[in-house]
């Protein structure tokens, strides 16, 4: 499990008072940048490619107080992964997310398998099933 | 079937050298605001609820060209709906969308039914499987 | 002296590999959040409008350290006043800014005197030069 | 003079109901694109760094309606030149701009001058005071 604290900007705080649900997926991003170290220590060699991002808003978030977004490994293939996460506020589960990447080779432009260590380190955040 | 065209901003082209995925919920939202309209004239007396977003990422978005959005209502519920959309740049399909919006009424904070008329405009954009 | 810390985002830096100077007004703004709440503690009843903002930057600024940012009161006038700021990152200063900030009543459309007690805590933060 | 349409997008109004001045500055850029294509039609290899953006807010800008900006070029030095700018929403000047961009080698991480033949590109656009 990963985790990374996150605090709402007043810019994010739109017309309704509320933090707009445009502004998610990036603290989402931000929950899961150690996963983008972990394919490659440089950013500007980017490697991985979204594919899907679905997101449940369950609770209202504010401007005003500290966001939490756990991230844990739901599932890996053989070239994408998919992440959980879960982004609270003041106790309440706010937004549920789910994210599907692939490891992505921009030089031939095709999904490249998961390198063997990236795996394992993966493997460290997996989402055990009680 | 609405229609929106949207010019990509430079400043949403990332370090990948492609619109970045956080563009797009963005972009989704400027395809409905003629359902906002539907609800309210009055932007400032919001009404609609985001409860999912569900993003497939299908082929990269550039800048330097325009983009188009088309939105149909795939669903309607009591108090809710989904609409259905699609993002297309160069003749290519680049994003599919699936957006669930809840009829809300703040005063009371609670999901409200959907007014009759308002039933009626978003009929005229259902989604007519072939 | 108001000091904040910014943690700069994967979604602020563009395709240049750094980060984009329109991320940082939202930076300069979170920078001066406790103004906003001397005026108000409410932040749905806005009552500063910005008139003004002038960004130098120095030194270019990269995702992956933590940005200090500082903020003086420059000038108070009668209903406005003047913010001097800078932004730091791995002791160096990357902006420089000045915002201008009037005190406005939404309710009758005009700008209106800065509270005696308001200017008190402004005072607190004075830039003294030597 | 370059011209350019901008549709204000719901996300940028914020929770005062009108355009937030954080949003200003991806529209000037937006405004100076043509600018950039001057220097180099392939934007992936960026060769201008903005060093000063300073910005004065005459009026309130609102979602619903386009807004047109106008770009001058109002100085040309050896490596660096000053744009003026102008937005202007439903007949009013509402935001008046200068941005001041430097012609940078990333290779050698320094300024360059400006070629000529971008020299004379440039004056086609010059403000002429009258």
């Amino acid at each position: 499990m990963l985790k990374k604290t996150i605090t709402p900007r007043i810019s994010e705080t739109n017309i309704t008072q509320h933090i707009g649900h445009n502004a998610i997926p990036v603290w989402l991003e931000e929950g899961y940048t150690e996963i983008f170290k972990m394919f490659n220590q440089n950013l500007a060699e980017p490697c991985l490619v979204t594919v899907n991002l679905n997101m449940d808003f369950l609770n209202e978030l504010f401007f005003g107080k500290d966001v939490e977004i756990v991230t844990y490994v739901k599932k890996i293939g053989t070239s994408s992964f998919v992440l959980h996460q879960e982004v609270n506020q003041d106790g309440k589960l706010c937004v549920r997310g789910s994210t599907t990447l692939v490891h992505f080779d921009y030089s031939i432009h095709k999904p490249v398998p998961i390198p063997r260590q990236v795996c394992d380190l993966l493997r460290n955040h997996l989402l055990v099933s009680s």
